[in-house]
């Protein structure tokens, strides 16, 4: 699996690349961004974060808009970001909606014709992405996943279901319950998965997916503009709130409804600082114990 | 002069709008970004920072891709991006090049035809956008100008020409000495200002300005990547410290060569918090004056 460095820029200290590789799972090449913070001793290792982007996005939005090297160099965190979609695979229909298709992978594994070779994203995520980047980049070894919209759907999803190999979790205005809804119904679940497949329909859903999870316990971050347009439509993180009430086992959901924000990188800017030290706190946890307190000499 | 709210969305507690208005210095409709702070009381009052973008780009680039808000929002600045030309004005050529006509305004006024009806960004950023802006905005009275590139060229120009309407100046990678490069001798002075005017090219070209000028005290904060791909093309930094070293008159210049960045946003958005604070700490002072210090009470 050979990388191609397709674009790289000194920010923050640290470097923004984008690679470029023939991805096995989804049949096709796949571009991703990675930064790297600069490394302060040698052989420094670093824990990673992925990031998946929302519906028609490319690995390039969240780089250019979201100003997360700052955060992600204080912290000493490599941040990869794939893109959202295989492309170019010239299946019937790929291009013909902005929420279907290419930009619209949903993150699932589709098991329906024609989509099955290559909408593979669920697998690309958890398995492909993980170990092209191990084998490649400095990593401690822990990993950590976000996301914005669909992807933030994408972030709960491949975390939940993989606990052992995503440690922190946080979304921004995430899709938190697909099945319900028409973009689902209609398109991305009906098409991938198939109508009658409930069953792996809840396997994506990050509400069935809190309510069944049995996993060690995590701290889940939410932030939700009050004023997104998507909200009513397809967000739904009030029942992501009441998914997790249910929970069983350990989910700790702080979901903030931020007002006055939209769905917009604006929004997702607004809040990036806290997403990367949500995650560095649980991925790098020797940094962030307290120090013990000085006490004043008596006499 | 009606301005048209274009878009607008809550980012760092304040609000990042687009304005489009029909400009009387340009003759055609033009976008400004606008970044309005919070108000932490009633009736508060912001200084305004203008920003003047680089070749090709639009009003969006600057808001998009900088991460500027968070420190407008901490620093309480308003701040200004206007687009970088007059668009759509049916000029012969004016799409023909990404360096000249649309996007490529040079910020200079146009003195040839068929430019002299439409191209004075001159004007319009040092005439008719501060007034626009004073007369819709809850401003300080007290004015900044920064920018990138073309628009650091522009920057410097417009504050060393109008040292009473901007007090504070810095400028990312900026074009310092265009009358010796083959862009304005080939396309912009040449064709906006004739190949003759000498002296006029001399009034929109920093290091000759930094050389002539008389005003008020300026501390001009530069930031420049060595690995910029402009830099020995067009950007000439050693053009302008040899201008500064023969100020008779203190222009203090800082020009600090930053190892390894390049010319994107992803240089910009590495500084622009320290450009942020260059200018708020002249366009509000009183904010960060020397807080007295405790003395201790002795017996």
């Amino acid at each position: 699996m050979a990388l191609e460095l397709i674009s790289s820029a000194k920010c923050y200290n640290g470097v923004q690349k984008v690679y470029k590789h023939v991805s096995s799972e989804v049949g096709c090449s796949m571009n991703f961004s990675l930064y790297e913070p600069s490394s302060s001793t040698p052989g420094e290792t670093f824990p990673v974060l992925f990031y998946l982007s929302g519906l028609t996005c490319t690995e390039q939005n969240f780089i250019q808009k979201s100003g997360f090297q700052k955060y992600a160099s204080e912290h000493r965190l490599i941040v990869v970001g794939p893109d959202t979609s295989p492309r170019g695979c010239n299946l019937p229909g790929e291009k013909d909606a902005w929420d279907f298709g290419e930009g619209a992978s949903a993150y699932v594994d589709a098991v329906k014709e024609p989509w099955s070779k290559h909408y593979r994203m669920y697998s690309y995520v958890t398995k492909e992405l993980p170990k092209l980047v191990s084998d490649n980049f400095p990593t401690s070894g822990k990993f950590g996943i976000f996301g914005h919209s669909m992807g933030g759907h994408g972030a709960i999803v491949c975390a939940l279901r993989n606990p052992h190999l995503f440690l922190s979790i946080s979304a921004f205005a995430p899709i938190t319950n697909p099945s319900i809804t028409s973009w689902a119904k209609d398109k991305v679940f009906k098409n991938y998965l198939g109508e009658e497949n409930k069953e792996l329909w809840a396997s994506y859903d990050s509400c069935e997916l809190i309510k069944g999870y049995t996993g060690p316990p995590r701290d889940i971050l939410v932030d939700q503009g009050d004023s997104d347009e998507f909200l009513l439509q397809i967000l739904h993180p009030e029942n992501l709130i009441a998914a997790a009430g249910q929970s069983p086992h350990h989910v700790k959901l702080t979901l903030r409804m931020q007002p006055g924000y939209n769905h917009s990188y604006f929004f997702v800017q607004s809040f990036i600082g806290d997403h990367i030290a949500h995650h560095a706190k649980i991925l790098c946890p020797a940094k962030y114990q307290d120090k013990p307190k000085n006490t004043p000499h008596e006499k």
